[in-house]
């Protein structure tokens, strides 16, 4: 564990021992509690729980902004339709090897190896199930399945559903809160288009809802098209959106994908077209999940705890009496007319009136995270004034005339420096990838590869290519930007001119 | 399929025969799809979700006002827990054998049969797994297990926790949507106290809860303590709340429980009291589902469809524009600007600017039981009026001055005149039990038992006289009123004078 004088008293490791420092802090500051006797099943406490509920309503703002209606589907699904996703996969694979479009082939019964992931019913009470069943991993093949029911024609589409629902994977990795779970707080939205170009349109604008979601979490993120090999099993393409976590590795909080016509086929989702005829729609799904809580706890934190973004702060404001011998009784009433006046005008504001120091109280909201602190004693009323302690750092008098207007300038101003924190570790993590030399299959770089950076680079090469940049440096690549270089640029294998960007990185 | 002339043409059953009215309704008006590929478990559709969160929402404001925090448990419960419960149950049963306090017992090795109801995993993947897990039915066992983690002392107590999440329960019964279901969208409160005395307290709270959500709901409620017999596994007592359905038969909407301290005992839930002697707490859980939602459609519909309480209908105010050649687009500026409006005054309103008839438009908003229905017209328009048509009939001419204030009391006056059609069915099913002789075993009625009401009437016998009773008329006991007859009758069998009311009915 390594050295935290601001914290030595409270024993949370210092940041920079991310490893011990984040398990730690995610139970000291009572988001979860990891002691349920199912590992990777995590019980939500009611702080954690509230913070997702507010980024869970950050996302249904979004989705009601955009037209999407919220649905509800069945948890189980029954196997045959997973036999019929499998077959899909298969199809798609052998595509990709033969270097044909999927709807040249047929269906075949060869079955995929998606089976592992999955929990599986056999058993209801005393009974062996006729029909084995299995717990979500992700709703594709349920929705699907009613899709058709649904759609008639044109006039159906766009069909744009979305649930918050709990997925289960069988992980086999190591758990982490949040990261890495085997039951889901799962985000999913489900559209259907008319044509390939309608689709392309939702992923637009999905890209666009993600950006106003990072931008309340104030998370900067890269966001890149994933390679063929990394692309979801059933997609034509994923883009896929990561953060730069404080080891440097990266985290996918986010995934759009679409799917072109290649699930309609499957499960037979199709439309009668204005002239009649029956045509397959194409479809566009995206995905999110607690993994953005993960995110905020791992980027905002430092080595007092958290640091919560304003907008999903379940305490915005925490209001801390200082009480004396004298004039304890005006400084609580006062203290509870500021937390009355906060509240009423929308304020997340909570008084913290236990009969312990104040120092101990600052201590218990700074790990929780809470971006503001009121302090207010006999010597802040005798001035009209409070003190408030941004938990970015600073700590200023505020005269309590037009406090409630101080109080919102100030989160803002948290906001914007949490953003511009995060910035600085994003662009100090972001590097061109070093100079090089080729030795037979392997790179000869001029300084050290570190595998707590993000590199980016121009690339225009094969899959051969891709894969010996990615063995030399034993990261990996996590797609193409979509932020493609002003200028075109040489490939760093090929030379070839190209305004392809690569990141190529470490990923959880 | 009953006459049901007012929707003939759009082949809705009569509500008189609920059995066919019923499950037509809950897909005509788009509440669920049932034809999910797996038995009692369906899809909700938008409308319906939105209903049943706009219910949730209700039930997070009286969660909120009395100091519930939410949390979120793993659905997957590993088996050992089971066995726990199991033995609870078997010493309960045990302990009213033999007439004696449970806390005499110990916990012994006989397993109930409460296995028989869940789904098990054994399987992930292709591994089997060491420790076989099932679906919760109910989360008692996952949060007693963590209980002792977070109950220290006194000072920990009241701990007052809900959730809503999905359980399972594998039916054998015939499944109805909302009814009885395998899925269940459950809601569960559980709180831990310092005495019997605080629990009690918690219990009079939950039925204050209940008053409030009902109001809201428009649903006169029954309320009773159930029968031993029919009291939950762990339990020391049940309170449940029914309501009467069209069809007389009652429906359990809600459940309040009093555990004493008998799960602490059994998961060893203790606190350390104010002399620093360990206590067991005790515990209260209150439960709710999707029920609520059966509730309503049943209770409120007609022939033409559902009716939906203004404090959870998705869409509280339909407008309807009526075009004609002259005077459309002045017509439809009128009709967007007042949906603005409503809606800005927190007024959940839709446009409904379909090109298809407004008799068409009319039909469908019925159906899905919109309270409130504005028509706007040139004729209107000239008048600076609008028509407003209120789904539990009558339709009146407002002024467009001061519209908002109109709109909010014509719901108003929607809500009331519900409950006072609840209440009006629900009076004309609740009779006094008929005079009757008794012939041996059995009960010769003056006048026939019908099936379809509920019954009241004064009772102090025993268990072997209640179920004499039960078997006379072919219906069951509720339980005893918490309405207690203001002044002492006489028993009904043995003549006792008691303030004792029995409510007897067939539940579903």
């Amino acid at each position: 564990m390594g050295k935290n004088p601001a914290a030595a008293n409270r024993g949370i490791p210092s940041k920079e021992d991310f490893k011990e420092w984040y398990p730690f802090i995610v139970e000291a500051a009572e988001l979860v509690d990891k002691r349920y006797p199912i590992k990777g099943m995590d019980v939500w406490r009611p702080y954690g729980w509230k913070t997702m509920r507010l980024i869970d309503d950050l996302t249904h703002r979004e989705m009601e902004r955009t037209d999407h209606e919220e649905v509800n589907f069945p948890l189980l699904i029954p196997e045959d339709l997973l036999d019929k996703e499998n077959k899909l996969v298969s199809l798609l694979k052998l595509a990709r090897e033969k270097g044909v479009d999927p709807s040249e082939l047929r269906m075949d019964d060869e079955v995929g190896g998606f089976a592992k992931e999955v929990y599986w019913i056999r058993h209801a009470g005393e009974t062996e199930l006729d029909k084995p069943m299995f717990l979500r991993p992700t709703s594709e093949t349920a929705m699907y399945t009613m899709f058709p029911l649904w759609i008639r024609s044109h006039a159906d589409l766009p069909l744009k559903t979305y649930q918050m629902v709990n997925t289960f994977r069988y992980e086999t990795k190591q758990t982490r809160s949040f990261i890495r779970v085997r039951e889901i707080h799962f985000f999913e939205a489900h559209t259907a288009h008319i044509d390939e170009e309608d689709a392309t349109r939702q992923i637009n604008q999905d890209l666009e809802i993600v950006e106003n979601l990072m931008k309340d979490l104030k998370l900067p993120v890269l966001i890149s098209k994933r390679p063929v090999w990394d692309t979801f099993p059933g997609a034509w393409y994923t883009i896929a959106i990561d953060v730069i976590m404080p080891d440097g590795r990266t985290l996918q909080v986010a995934s759009v994908h679409h799917y072109r016509d290649q699930w309609a086929r499957a499960f037979d989702v199709t439309y009668e077209d204005t002239s009649g005829e029956q045509q397959y729609v194409h479809q566009t799904t995206y995905g999110m999940s607690e993994r953005l809580l993960g995110a905020i706890v791992a980027s905002h934190g430092d080595d007092r705890g958290l640091i919560m973004p304003p907008a999903v702060a379940p305490i915005q404001v925490i209001v801390i009496p200082i009480l004396s011998k004298d004039g304890s009784e005006e400084v609580m009433s006062k203290a509870e007319e500021i937390v009355s006046e906060l509240k009423s005008s929308g304020i997340r504001t909570k008084l913290d009136s236990r009969a312990i120091r104040p120092g101990q109280k600052y201590y218990d909201w700074e790990i929780k995270g809470v971006p503001l602190r009121i302090e207010i004693g006999p010597r802040d009323l005798a001035n009209n004034a409070v003190m408030c302690a941004k938990r970015t750092g600073e700590k200023t008098s505020q005269s309590l005339d037009g406090l409630v207007d101080a109080v919102q300038n100030q989160l803002e101003t948290i906001g914007d420096e949490m953003m511009s924190n995060s910035l600085e570790h994003f662009n100090s993590h972001l590097q061109n990838l070093p100079s090089f030399t080729v030795d037979g299959n392997n790179l000869q770089f001029s300084e050290p590869i570190q595998t707590n950076k993000v590199y980016e680079f121009a690339f225009a090469g094969n899959d051969a290519e891709a894969e010996m940049i990615e063995k030399s440096t034993g990261l990996s690549f996590l797609g193409d930007s979509t932020k493609l270089y002003d200028k075109e640029q040489p490939c760093i294998i090929t030379g070839t001119l190209t305004t392809r960007r690569i990141y190529l990185a470490k990923a959880y």
